[in-house]
């Protein structure tokens, strides 16, 4: 990949090609809003602060990533459920470390109360801001046994959080769509054994959609209010503040005691289950997808989750326009039952209005016919991602649309994980540090282990802690950055969303 | 069809073979609570009245419905779409006849105060009990012109409800899990069109799940607030109060006009918007297939949407115990990448205790392999809704299999519609309509046409009035049951949910 400047615009060549992206990397935030109301991904200029409306090609992308990462859950023995959105009070305060952690930003909920109408009667409730005081209780009346175990479940479902900084469409929101997952398990062993399943799922998910992540564990003093530990996905962004997409919480025994969920062991003997949840970010993965693949035209969509995968664009010469039609109509017959398949014939728009209006809105592919197509029975297909072009013969199309979606989705998934490391530098010392993140780096510092060292890191160097790498052995090879001690292993640290 | 008793308890014969069906007719509500539980379909335990826990089974079945209703819709033309939880009480309060008919049963929302926090700054919220007011002021940024109409959409959400009467599990919930579509149109006709599109795909999942039902349009007084007309779908119950699975609404412009709706005419000229929605209740239509199917034993599951369609059972005699179960493996291997199978290989329960197991979860069909099956290589199918036993060769099996799918679907269909039938009686006098409420049945009555006669009925009859036909034209051939002025169709009148 090599990048070249137009006019003081980033570019880049690859294959020959070139994509602009200069606005995507310098001014992300306009760059952003202005793709997801054009490409009709969201619309954000709903009334209330921090819900959006997800418009139908966001949603379908939603939806398709929601039933991948559910059947592979089901794959995994997750049973889909639904629990109430509602906690009661006295629940949701049972673990102390959680209602710590979410108590300030949480919705009560209640009757409306009309005028003149008395104080109800029922106990205040509270908005799920994530379920494990709706569930738990549950789990509860549910396990008594060692055969009872594991218990898997899953729901997909929005959670709410009354977030007082600034919100960011799908970034920063208030009405989180997400999956949560949440097992119980009769042993410790069997419980890290299931932390290591949840991150193999949720990478399989984010690998086919092309997204770069880092997997960290993040530091003591960052992690999930009532965990034991927790381990998550940052994917990167173009303008240096990771995007959080997924995270898998090793909850110990903590919630089991709080709730009594308490089991009879096979060898005998009462122990209280180990418990895990784990989230999946639909907003911020389809925000990952969004700001990792596009470019300066608009988002480049993985074919398997694209509303429209191919559209076909009749390219008709004058006196030729009733045969390129005719078999602009045949090509669009062979494909659509394959595939999420558009025929623009619109007699209003000319053919390059056409191929900007359908780069804009993410479709990877582009079949172009004119009269030298029709002739010799062939089509042009024209790559999104790399703005190739080269004709093919009309027999075995089917197979051949196939073969370039396989190469679009290697392609994206290559790019980004180059960008992945591009963004990544080994700083140093401190001073280096603050500049790198100044320039939106994502930054590997040696570190000792210690968490005075890491504490300090985010007033020195103006970022975010991330943690350390999950499933990779980094040892350290250099003096911590903070104290001058051995290294131990290199945290990473970034800007986030 | 033919129905007896034996010791009292109502049974029927059909085919030759036997289903007892007492206790779902003559005790519903404790029969329907132990089949939730037991079938693994809903737990109603959960400490907030009116919301329930989705067990497995019940979700199972709703994400199908979901589907395929979804399908339907996005064929028709609807984008998916999601929008806000939460309506501004200013946007919720501009249509009168709406906020008159929700306002009392509405949940507000706001941040958690915590001890010594001022009160919020932000204008106060409600949860969507049904999305109008979130949508509308969406759609009035949308649609500027002709060429944006029609503009379809739809989402699957929950609604909330402040229900203050006694909740039941699926039928009267706080959180009501549905799929509610929208649309808008250039003109009344086009609106009208899209009215019978809407009955049409409603009808066709609901045939499919074999429910049977009546499509009357709601007399004035009980239409939706806000609404020209509103058409509904009842479904029969065992116990002779219907269940209401789906509306639509013709809202005319009343919402258009307080929501400034406006488009540029084709034919030059601006006009305000003709607006439906329409609403598809998943745990209604859950509760009507559990409800109509069933038997005594537990549901009994139409095979598209069953979490497991065909189980396999060995019946192991002694020493031949390994050639059956490597049979029933072979089975297993044959049906389940096409079916959703289940091989019960427990070593620690009989096969009268696994058939037992089974069919109180609905599983459509049993097949039983035993060491005559292993020397034929056949194997022994065992249906759910008629309790018939028949042998078939291995060979082929599989297509005998989806065979024997759509013979069940369509006898569950049909013994539901036979059911309906038996539960409709034309009546002659308001003394006959009350008693013939009481012993549950949905009453057929003469009726002038007038509002007056209508709502007298009410009182009168003990029951409420659904209304009258839908896309049948039933003339009055009799006078009006109250006034005994000439009759000019009939109104439905039963106990409803």
């Amino acid at each position: 990949m090599v990048y070249f400047y137009i006019m003081g615009l980033r570019c880049i060549l690859e294959g020959g090609f070139i994509a602009r992206e200069s606005e995507k990397f310098e001014q992300f935030s306009e760059w952003f809003d202005r793709v997801l109301f054009t490409a009709r991904i969201a619309d954000n200029r709903y009334p209330v602060k921090g819900f959006i409306v997800y418009l139908e090609n966001g949603w379908f992308v939603i939806e398709r990533v929601r039933r991948r990462l559910e059947e592979l859950l089901e794959e995994d023995g997750h049973f889909p459920m639904y629990f109430p959105i509602v906690a009661t009070v006295e629940n949701f305060s049972r673990e102390a470390e959680h209602i710590k952690g979410f108590m300030g930003e949480v919705f009560a909920v209640g009757k409306l109360r009309l005028e003149g109408e008395e104080a109800p009667q029922e106990a205040p409730l509270i908005l799920r801001p994530t379920s494990e005081t709706i569930m738990y209780p549950m789990f509860a009346l549910w396990i008594s046994n060692h055969s009872d175990l594991p218990l898997k479940t899953h729901q997909s479902c929005a959670v709410y959080r009354y977030e007082t900084k600034a919100t960011r469409a799908l970034y920063r929101v208030r009405e989180i769509p997400w999956n949560e997952a949440h097992t119980a398990h009769a042993s410790m062993e069997e419980a890290e054994e299931q932390v290591r399943k949840a991150v193999e799922i949720y990478s399989k998910v984010l690998d086919e959609l092309g997204i770069a992540y880092l997997i960290l564990r993040r530091p003591d003093f960052d992690k999930f209010a009532g965990a034991d530990y927790s381990i998550a996905f940052d994917a990167w962004n173009p303008d240096g503040k990771v995007n959080q997409v997924a995270t898998v919480h090793n909850l110990g025994t903590n919630f089991s005691r709080v709730f009594g969920i308490e089991f009879e062991r096979r060898e005998g003997g009462k122990a209280y289950v180990w418990q895990l949840c784990y989230g999946f970010g639909y907003s911020r993965v389809l925000a990952a997808v969004i700001a990792q693949h596009g470019d300066d035209l608009g988002p480049i969509f993985p074919p398997w989750v694209a509303p429209i995968q191919v559209v076909i664009v009749p390219i008709p010469y004058k006196g030729r326009e009733v045969e390129v039609h005719r078999y602009a109509g045949e090509v669009y017959s062979l494909l659509k039952g394959r595939y999420r398949a558009r025929l623009d014939d619109r007699p209003d728009a000319t053919p390059g209005e056409k191929y900007y209006f359908w780069e804009r809105r993410g479709v990877p592919l582009r079949v172009e016919v004119g009269p030298r197509e029709v002739e010799k029975r062939t089509v042009v297909l024209a790559r999104r991602d790399t703005g190739e072009k080269f004709t093919v013969p009309l027999e075995g199309l089917e197979g051949e649309v196939n073969r370039v979606f396989g190469e679009i989705t290697r392609t994206l998934a290559e790019r980004s994980k180059n960008r992945l490391s591009e963004q990544l530098v080994d700083v140093g010392s401190l001073e280096e540090g603050a500049r790198s993140v100044e320039l939106g780096k994502i930054c590997r510092v040696s570190w000792c282990g210690s968490d005075e060292c890491a504490l300090s890191l985010k007033g020195s160097m103006g970022a975010e802690v991330r943690g350390y790498r999950y499933g990779v052995e980094e040892r350290g090879e250099r003096p911590c950055i903070v104290c001058g001690r051995p290294g131990k292993t290199y945290l990473y640290v970034s800007r986030a969303y």
